[in-house]
């Protein structure tokens, strides 16, 4: 069986989409528009009770988050070397990487359009979205200063952490980052925008 | 070298802290309080720039972030079974939940006592404050309904999601959860209580 693939354009499955496509998996992907809803409509809920993408349904289950479903993609294709899978320490320090881009980078990002997960009130909401520039700029500073050891996050393997930060700087403009701050992370995403998955995937999510 | 972890009372590296001495391991811990600010001091920064526990010194360097500390110290000891690890969709399993854990019920958490990370406006951190009891109370249905096999995370297995479900578990209470809508979270709560190494950390962390 082909693995199912649950998307919806420049969210965070835009990593685990690049994954799949740059393995040459065999998977069909499946879009949702978030404007109309589709991902809480009963169809999708029996498939991700939380009403969230990324979701992959393999031949043993369905699986979702997307820093489980990237180390499952490089465990299922070891030969790829999406991961450091035979060094427990550079393994813990790519979960880091991705664990960070999940609990914060995405949150600071999330609370620009999805204030109304944290607060009822519309002045809330606002107030929100108008500190997401700051708080973007904080992780760029610290992608930048900290974490990208360059050309790729983890140094000179291509992992994993290479789409998702992709996906994470595919956000930073929008959310007011001043990206020429930035040359690492600008030179990674230029660096991402060349391989031949991206250059697919990519127009899908409307990058 | 022993490893030398920092954490904070009833932080989310309460987790980290169950399964290093659930696991005999040869760690020191350095406690940090939040209220003197000790997170965001130059000493710490230097260890963690991000100013967050947990953080983990090894003889390879510095871990931070719950998920990737988690998987690493049941990579380090595998002969204690924390995690799935021979059976690469069953690790995806327990990372999803692991994953789960952090970026979306440790971040409803968050809006109750540091909703200042996502709005300057002291009416709408109040705002989200008074959000926090349902978006918790949210989680925990999904996690009784969903997640929680019985009588671990994973089922039979005791895992490292474990110590951490039980650390979102010492959160709800106080966030407003009514804990008698949920049996089976807590029964885990309770049995996690009868473990020797929660009943020597969890008071160390006021539970």
């Amino acid at each position: 069986m082909s693995l199912q693939f649950y998307y919806s354009p420049l969210s965070c499955s835009l990593a685990t989409h690049i994954v799949l496509e740059h393995l040459g998996a065999d998977y069909e992907a499946h879009r949702l528009n978030l404007r109309d809803n589709d991902q809480n409509k009963p169809e999708y809920l029996a498939i991700n009770p939380k009403g969230r993408v990324p979701a992959l349904i393999t031949d043993r289950g369905i699986l979702t988050e997307t820093p489980a479903l990237l180390l499952y993609l490089a465990q299922l294709y070891p030969a790829a070397k999406l991961a450091p899978l035979d060094d427990p320490f550079a393994l813990a320090q790519m979960q880091s990487i991705n664990s960070w881009f999940c609990s914060t980078v995405h949150v600071h990002h999330a609370h620009g359009a999805r204030g109304r997960r944290w607060s009822d009130d519309l002045d809330a909401q606002k107030s929100m979205k108008a500190k997401v520039a700051q708080n973007m700029t904080d992780c760029a500073t610290l992608i930048e200063r900290e974490i990208l050891r360059g050309p790729w996050v983890m140094g000179e393997q291509f992992t994993v952490a290479d789409p998702y930060l992709f996906t994470m700087t595919s956000w930073m403009a929008g959310d007011g980052v001043d990206m020429s701050q930035f040359p690492k992370l600008s030179d990674h995403h230029k660096r991402m925008l060349e391989i031949p998955a991206v250059k697919k995937i990519a127009p899908l999510h409307g990058i």
